[in-house]
């Protein structure tokens, strides 16, 4: 676990990535954003070996990522699917497409996601007062906690 | 390595973790997006251990992310910034931050991030083609690569 004083820690972005700061959990994620999966898919798409799946699932279930719902009778035949805390993992994911698109495909995009507007969604932050695109140069620290 | 095949992880989110999957590096990354940092405040404020420390910086540097100049003659007076390529990692923080202040801390967000219009920036994903509010459901993958 991370310290928990102010300087060091309490950061929602050290706690985000207590949660899913492991490569495989936001692979997994990626994956059920596009719909709900089986484990033998799980494995296939994300490649990841049997028993670390296993542990991962197990702890994003702990942690309200994930839910499964048996489909079959048969044993194997459960899904696994995100619950909106882990849809709400939809930015990060999100982010760093966009950033893996930018610096790390040099034939271009591997997938492109599209909004219902019919056309590619892009990534774009805006101020959610302004509405202008956010850029680092524009930004400042205010420190909180701020009332709800 | 992960698997370089398409189903498997010609992905740009998987190549983005290659890169920053591991949480010291974001949380490095969060640091010196507000200012360049020499290597005890990195420490200090990161609370990563120093042998760590000086691996990840090493290792941010091969990946373009991070760039070092000294700022003295005294041998560890040495400051650390981000490369444009660094500074890109914003969103991948913002949305972290987002997911964290929602889901991880009770006492409200620790820590708010401003925007020059005098308001907090937010979290606002939009579409770049009609400007609305992405949300998960609105979504749908289109296979790339497409044209640059």
């Amino acid at each position: 676990m991370l310290k928990n004083d102010y300087l060091g820690q309490d950061c929602s972005v050290a706690r985000a990535l207590e949660v899913v700061g492991e490569r495989w959990t936001l692979l997994i994620v990626r994956e059920l954003l596009r719909r709900p999966r089986r484990f033998l898919e799980l494995k296939r798409l994300t490649g990841v070996a049997p028993n670390i799946l296993t542990t991962r699932l197990e702890r994003m279930a702990e942690m309200g990522i994930v839910e499964s719902s048996a489909v079959s009778d048969k044993r194997d035949w459960v899904e696994y699917r995100l619950t909106p805390k882990g849809r709400d993992l939809f930015p990060v994911v999100n982010a760093l497409m966009a950033w893996g698109d930018r610096y790390a495909a040099p034939s271009g995009p591997p997938v492109v996601v599209g909004h219902k507007c019919g056309h590619p969604a892009g990534h774009r932050l805006v101020c959610q007062c302004c509405g202008e695109e956010l850029r680092t140069e524009d930004l400042h620290i205010m420190k909180g906690p701020i009332p709800r």
